[in-house]
């Protein structure tokens, strides 16, 4: 069976080798991430610069790769050029970091695995609690949670966004959730550089006690590793109708 | 009235100059785009570099500025920083280039208005068939739209994403529609760098055929001005209850 | 006779475009640019990316170009891409800041003549006092000194660094100068980002008491335009001997 | 003693490596090293955006860092802010391919070591034929190199070129030279992307043919380790009388 994982945080980041030290026994493993950190990317796609591939680990079960493109370039690239057979199951993960609720749109680890269900594969991103240390028990759910996609597989056009909080302090199970709502308030931080330049930093905080409970997170909040099946048709069905009677013809 | 406009072409570009010059008449029009080309930027956001702002236009009706990050982040400083009363309505676009189906994760166009509607505005996307003139039939219906949303509204999480083909020539008439599903097929182009060094170009061929009538896709091939209502929640929902039963406790 | 105009401020700044301006009565003018600003690039190239170049004005004695490059690339592409007949003279600049003593070193401005010195082309770089107006008398001196050059030539590998201080004030003359010595202190400023994390900026203070009645440091602070003839071949011959007397033979 | 490393080749590159391996049993061993390939920038610096700093690895006598700057910001940054005390010797490299006569300009591996000398230090850039191994010949040399160096001393304003040809083969000896001339025609391949747009790669070849026997371009072709004194004032003094002579006061 093989698995084709990326991430967001880099090549060298530990989240992703990590995963792959414990699944090369299992799995014919393929990594293949950014050559660099490229957090916040959304889902970026690289169209007018040229894209590199460079090997850096080619073992029995374990091949490595970097490149210089966003982690959506580089589930494509996975998939066309550098694995020989298909992925049977795509990860992108292990963030650090949580990407919940309505922030997964601006992150390249579930944006990475989005780009493996459009091109029709089963995928999972993963994503940690910031600053935890990646416990053998984490690990453990993960290798449970691969097994049943791999088992159950996933209807087409879906995916599952996976969070897991610092479990090491209380933990309550996993929870099957919705996508909450991150709202920001106080967005930017105005600053002037040491040549008296104005600058702004992102760097809202964050307002939540306006979640529900079924949320992914109120959930991680909880001690509860999150689970949230998303798929990426965006319309709106329930708006068709009455766009359908508003005075716009022309 | 107060529109704020952005898009993902660059503020330099001709789509957002000629939309900024006939809705500043009727509205006070803030414009807050990139200072370059930012396209297939999806919903990036800049976290760790510093974002700087520009005035380069300062009329009465129509202030101009650009800053040096993506589609979203202009949204998220014209909110936030640049413009002193709220924007009732938020317009990215006009972009060079149709922005369809599931495409339009990788648009900055489209991220830009759905920037808008996490934050609680009206917004609107707005792609123009490549290569098209910006015709006065166009700018007729867009004027005609962005009416219509100032005065029924749009609920919740709901913006709209609008393609407009080359209606020169032969036109059909505004369509609601569905999103298609965008499939390509031979994703890069392999070459060799004159220093030898191999690269790849993301350049896929679009399969179309798997469309239905009520798409997007097909919408703008048939002559029609397609609206697509869009939300941001990514959760499937249908299968929540599936995965409770998958043996995934730990 | 033709004119290679550049700059590192980008296509967009008053300094180049008052410069073409005035020029273009006299001479054929070709202004090939950086998109954007890239100041302290030095002599930077752009080997490993593609490089486009785009046209957006084309008049009879004036044309102007911009390019996705550095001050340097934009030199080469203006002299083997873009330009039918080979440049007279190539000029950078008019720079928003001075480029003085080490300093050069670092400066996109200086690096794109010595580019066109390296090529063979008599070329001159021109710098302004940060903030000061472009004043009629700093034009007047730039037009005579290219007619200077034009008329006297320049010897092989020289290039000219002229630098205006704001001559509204007390003008003292035109001078030739020696470049003088740029010696900054407390290179960097400390801070923390709003995510918490440590960056620093580089903004030193200079220390310029160090140097010579002849430099071009304190030329321009005492009025004068100063121009330094420069050259690019960085052997110390006086080192030589001394260094074939070491015993490091192996 | 203290030894600052670093190069442009980024902080993972097998040359600074190397050389750090067999310096940290003689020497204090601080790396401070792009945090990926910064080739050909020649001696920018970074103004406008936040520098980072990552320690990555703490040993009795070798520390190695990497910053998200260029190479001149890398030998900044050791100096002012990662070393605690001064460095004795900056050596920049082992670069992957040579750095020879006018191309230096561009070369970020010469740049930093420049920086090091501008800042009153001395310094040595070092880079070794493109795709050549590492031998331990060419350790032997540089370790005699620097040995030679702390014990002589370097003049102020003086830094070392050294360029090494691969020699396994037919290994001459070393040589001290002056620069040569490193002269490019056909400077640019004109391609057209799979999007139907131009671009150009900067590919020039190179004609080598005008250089004389003491220059460093023919030193590495006729087998010899070159090593060329540099200095950084660019001052053409030879050119002062004859501008003074100039009609080209206003």
């Amino acid at each position: 069976m093989n698995i084709l994982l990326t991430n967001d945080d880099g090549v060298l980041s530990p989240g992703i080798n990590k995963l792959a030290d414990i699944l090369k026994g299992s799995y014919n493993v393929v990594v293949i991430a950014p050559d660099r950190e490229r957090s916040a990317v959304g889902h970026a796609i690289t169209m007018h610069k040229p894209l590199r591939i460079k090997k850096i680990k080619d073992e029995e079960s374990l091949k490595i790769f970097h490149a210089n493109g966003t982690p959506s370039d580089c589930v494509k690239l996975g998939i066309d050029v550098v694995m020989e057979d298909k992925p049977d199951i795509i990860v992108s993960g292990i963030n650090d970091g949580f990407n919940l609720g309505t922030d997964i749109l601006y992150s390249g680890t579930v944006s990475a695995a989005m780009e493996g269900s459009i091109n029709g594969f089963s995928s999972i991103a993963i994503s940690l609690e910031a600053g935890s240390d990646i416990t053998d028990k984490a690990l453990l759910f993960i290798k449970k949670l691969i097994k049943s996609v791999a088992k159950n597989g996933l209807p087409k056009n879906a995916l599952l966004n996976v969070n897991i909080p610092n479990i090491s302090d209380n933990y309550s199970g996993v929870k099957i959730t919705k996508l909450g709502y991150r709202n920001y308030i106080e967005n930017f931080t105005r600053r002037i550089d040491p040549h008296g330049r104005e600058y702004y930093w992102l760097a809202g905080k964050v307002l939540e006690n306006i979640n529900e409970e079924d949320s992914d997170i109120v959930a991680v909040k909880s001690g509860f590793i999150s689970i949230t099946p998303i798929q990426f048709d965006l319309t709106m069905y329930s708006l068709i109708d009455t766009l359908k009677s508003w005075d716009i013809q022309i």
